[in-house]
């Protein structure tokens, strides 16, 4: 094997450098630091296609300590990506290529948005069971089409946090041997020496893991990281960690080795000094002609791909459905053709049907009747399977089964999240996976980065209200669907009953570029009457269910289980000889999608409106307006049987009611 | 030492049966699992004293395993304190003593809220943390004032969560001898059989943490059990793990082994078998006196604390400045008398000084300030002391100084918020801890826990917006605000420069019963001039600012490094004619405690209304109403220089200007 020359190495030094200096913020440190490593596993082993940054079968990168941005975009640089010299010197700035940490979808070849520390780990981890499934899906006796690594880089910081425990421990279980992990062993975080704060036998964690150790690795020795790294890709049983020893800023004569060089530019005098030692004559972003050379993976990458590309045909030929459908699935990534139709065909169904039912159990048959159209659905819960109502008749564990479709995360709300990020991204698949809504917290950031990414994971949510009741109020959520439907990209569901489940579902599927939320009760809901305008209107996230004779004088707005208390209280307003209309709004996301006029046709102005949600009340004044009045909470909840906490909180026909004619006697 | 009878665990088997059964729901499983364990604990080596929960020197114990919370409540029944039979009987009604998880306030003897796994252990490790610090402080040659243990009991949900990592870890790390944990291992979590999705070699992980590991204790054989805990008690450098290999469910014949028994009633038939197989031939909620005779601790919980307050007041003699301190923050938990006094001068020389400088670093001045006067202060920060300016130049990190008053947390949010609870509930300190505002999501289900439980926490969160600048998106705050300012009994503070900031974090410490968010700017902010009356009312959380000549026919409102913006446009709008008052807003929550004619004063209907904030719009619409506007953000932010993206995203005089003038012609 021939080893990368140190130059290779110290361009990636210098392109984070310069960059780092002409923004006048950033992180050269770690790209320092991992600068060899980077070149021996970019050079001699990652097997990707510039060219193509899509194509299925690449290796993937993650830099779960993504604040060494400028690592990443100088190997993509150097590589042969569309990531010119320009574009590193748009370092930091608005729409580069090139922002501050590595986003997805800015710059071919960035496979997750990381920044967040641990975050990317736990990605990695879920790009390898995509990898995993995938494989046992659709590989067939001399065709591996689907066959190859996840790397990932990670710091102290990744490992600090907890979810490095959650997703690393999972991985352990789950057996991920194509997993190759680099820990940045520099001992400095951006408090200084880690060893006031962090005293981790690291290795010996990893090993209580399952994981295999390649301890004491110089990460500045080529050779001896290239033996680390076969050593890794030997073992298919386990994944691996590369212990790397690294110095922090290496190559800054002044400030390697210290957490001066973590996050601020150098500056020019020590800058200049980084040249000396370097011996890299060559001004700020220009790369000898020889160096690009030894870099460029333009045509290795396209012989790997042609390669698989004349597997695939052989594989097509023998196995044409299979390849078909990993067409569909992988390459397309688009649902099976019919899938509109059978879903408003179920949706038809649920109507027909009217069951009272918890919407959860809804939810677990939508889940039931769409897993039956979608092999692709990878399901799963943070142990709470039997509570979220996850599992259905054909799911298969994947502790159990190479080829499964199901994820028994064990309690890791956060891990689980962040993996089922890592899933979507890698395609092949789309990942569902459940906790109480509560818990939701636990994974929050996971749940945030999967919208800003635009990943299409769906997260189940369900026991969703004080109507969860004896559990009390650690396991109530109050403010957590306003955080949802704040969060941009995110389209949060609370549907009433089973119809509004299945479209909640069927919309989610659709929704490809970005993630949903879908909050379920733990209680019955009342299956409501709709004709077929007001079935098709439930899409667009809100819309008048129960429609008064004359004009309304009073809107009662509710969601979810909150629905039928509305439909009840406008019964008894109706009888007093109010005119009150009823509004679902299932999804004010979707709602605030719609065109002006729909929105004014379903809400008019100047008509007062109740909002009914058993959640934060602040969120609906945006709804009702300062005119108008929300039956919400504004305390915590309290441990009680449901129906004892719902009464306890005003959600009473009674009180709601008597809000109803308060406010329509202000008026 | 006399080992308890097995009637005696027996009896906690039957009362947490029994609840269960009369409450239909509830977890029977651990408290049966774990009764041999409790029974040894409370028995022969638990410190307390049940006629005075709050005595200051008693043993710390934390279920961390909060579903379990039936053993915690038999614990307190049978040992004495102030939780009868009949409260027993009402477990998880409304209003009981004995909700469904343990909660803080509710039960005396319950000394922190449990139920979100792993939270527990954290609490846990700062209670320890507290202790080992307080007797630093406090503790002189013959004077143990401070000396207790911490036990923790947690399950394999515990052990699964990230936090557990971040918070054993840091325990290892501040050589936390007197924390003593115990974990029941039984093989079990909701979904089943751990080995599908649990696999880790636990004690190898504590190892690997630093903590003595006492391996493969039968957790049903009492003498080995109390062998393990003399043995954890005897070693002062490293928190233990005491691993107990237990049964779930044990006593129940057909279930103990089984998830059947984790999380549902036993049913009365199972009910029947379980009293045969204990031989324990009582009714429901009958315990013979002989085994209350065993359990009661009062006598000698009594003498416990006798002795103490012997030892106190032979220290109160010869250390009375000390003791008077001791009494001041520990038992009374008071601040200096002349706190307030020193705050209002301190805010008046800010308004003095009008320094245009970034909030953080106001932050950071006002610290300095305070912890001169509060020696009680327990600053820290989760690796970003120099980002979020938390250091002050007396802070010494507890890893080189036990009476230390500064933690260095690591990269561990949700670790750090949780032991800031617990630090909070143990008593003597006033814990801040500080991340940037992003990475509260990270620890948020602990922030939550906070505010339920009351417990002054202060989390500082920096780098409150997009004019955070080029770390990106994954950094800029936006739908966090609103998040924090929706969680019941949490204040939140956006001040807009030094005054502001001086008295958010005035009334943050005077606030005792609950937290406190102050939320700060990276980037520069302007000095606002004020009388005396309008420095008064910054601790209303909103006042007017910028008065105009005339009635106002347009308010613009207006938090933290926004405020400014707000002041420039006025004046703008203010040249072109127009009357603009200018209200600025640190608090919401706190506004909103003030009565309607202040609010009305400040925000008198009828007049237009523009919220501007570089976070989430929709808040703002409880504020503005739907006839108002907002200034705001509904998408993520980017990655360029701060500036460059406030005026992206219209935060410009200009904008503001034109959107206040649309407003008005509207109108």
């Amino acid at each position: 094997m021939t080893l990368p020359s140190s130059q290779s190495a110290n361009a990636i030094r210098m392109l984070a450098v310069d960059a780092v200096q002409k923004a006048n913020s950033g992180h050269p440190g770690a790209p320092m630091g991992m600068a060899d490593i980077a070149a021996v596993l970019w050079q001699n082993f990652h097997r990707h296609n510039p060219s193509n940054p899509n194509w299925v079968n690449r290796d993937r990168f993650v830099l779960s300590n993504g604040h060494g941005s400028m690592l990443q975009y100088a190997l993509l640089h150097l590589s042969g990506y569309d990531v010119s010299i320009e574009d590193i010197k748009q370092f930091r700035q608005l729409h580069s290529k090139t922002p501050g940490h590595p986003e997805y979808g800015y710059t071919p070849g960035v496979e997750t948005t990381t920044g967040p520390l641990g975050a990317g780990i736990a990605n990695a981890v879920g790009m390898a069971i995509a990898e995993k499934t995938l494989a046992a899906q659709f590989n067939k006796p001399h065709f591996d089409i689907v066959d190859h690594f996840t790397y990932c880089f990670l710091g102290d910081g990744c490992l600090m946090e907890g979810i490095s425990h959650e997703a690393c421990s999972l991985a352990g279980t789950l057996k991920l041997g194509k997993l190759i992990a680099f820990w940045d062993d520099n001992g400095i975080s951006i408090d200084g020496e880690v060893e006031g704060w962090f005293t981790d036998d690291t290795p010996k964690r990893f090993e209580s893991y399952g994981w295999q150790v390649i301890r004491g690795v110089d990460g500045h020795d080529m050779a001896a990281i290239a033996s680390a790294i076969e050593a890794a890709q030997a073992n298919p049983e386990q994944p691996t960690l590369i212990c790397c020893k690294t110095v922090i800023g290496f190559g800054s004569p002044n400030k390697s080795g210290s957490h001066d060089c973590h996050g601020s530019p150098l500056g020019n005098d020590e800058i200049a000094a980084v040249r000396e030692q370097l011996n890299w004559p060559h001004p700020a972003f220009e790369i000898p002609q020889n160096v690009y050379n030894e870099w460029n993976t333009q045509a290795k990458g396209q012989d790997l791909e042609s390669a698989w590309q004349q597997t695939f045909a052989a594989y097509s030929k023998a196995h044409p459905e299979l390849s078909k459908e990993f067409n569909r699935r992988v390459t397309a990534k688009s649902l099976p053709s019919n899938f509109a139709e059978i879903a408003d065909q179920y949706i038809a169904k649920c109507q027909d049907d009217m069951q009272n039912i918890a919407t959860r159990k809804s939810s677990q048959n939508a889940i039931t009747f769409f897993a039956d159209h979608l092999p692709e659905l990878m399901g799963g819960s943070a142990d709470l399977a039997g509570s979220n109502l996850t599992l259905w008749p054909d799911a298969k564990g994947l502790q159990d089964d190479d080829a499964g479709n199901y994820v028994f995360y064990g309690v890791r709300e956060f891990g689980m999240s962040a993996i089922m990020n890592g899933i979507a991204l890698h395609g092949g698949f789309i990942p569902f996976g459940a906790t109480f809504l509560m818990f939701m917290e636990y994974a929050r950031n996971a749940v945030r980065m999967s919208a800003l990414m635009k990943a299409q994971s769906i997260f189940v949510y369900t026991h969703d209200s004080i109507g969860q009741g004896e559990d009390g109020p650690t396991h109530q959520p109050i403010e957590q669907i306003a955080n949802l439907r704040m969060t941009p990209n995110m389209t949060t569901w609370r549907p009433c009953d089973e119809v509004e489940t299945a479209v909640a579902w069927s919309q989610s599927l659709l929704k490809q570029a970005g993630p949903s939320a879908l909050i379920f009760s733990r209680q019955g809901t009342k299956a409501m009457a709709r004709n077929e305008a007001q079935v098709a209107d439930v899409a667009k996230g809100g819309y008048t269910l129960v429609e008064c004779e004359q004009t309304p004088e009073l809107i009662l707005m509710a969601t979810g289980s909150e629905v039928e208390l509305a439909v009840n209280a406008a019964a008894e307003l109706t009888a007093q000889g109010k005119q009150v209309r009823v509004v679902s709004m299932p999804s004010t996301n979707q709602f605030d999608l719609q065109d002006k006029a729909y929105r004014q046709s379903v809400l008019p102005a100047g008509v007062a409106k109740i909002a009914v949600e058993a959640a934060h009340s602040d969120f609906w004044y945006k709804y009702v307006g300062q005119d108008g009045d929300v039956l919400g909470m504004t305390t915590f909840g309290e441990s009680a049987p449901g129906a004892v906490l719902l009464a306890h909180f005003g959600f009473t026909v009674e009180n709601l009611v008597a809000k109803a004619n308060a406010l329509l006697s202000d008026i």
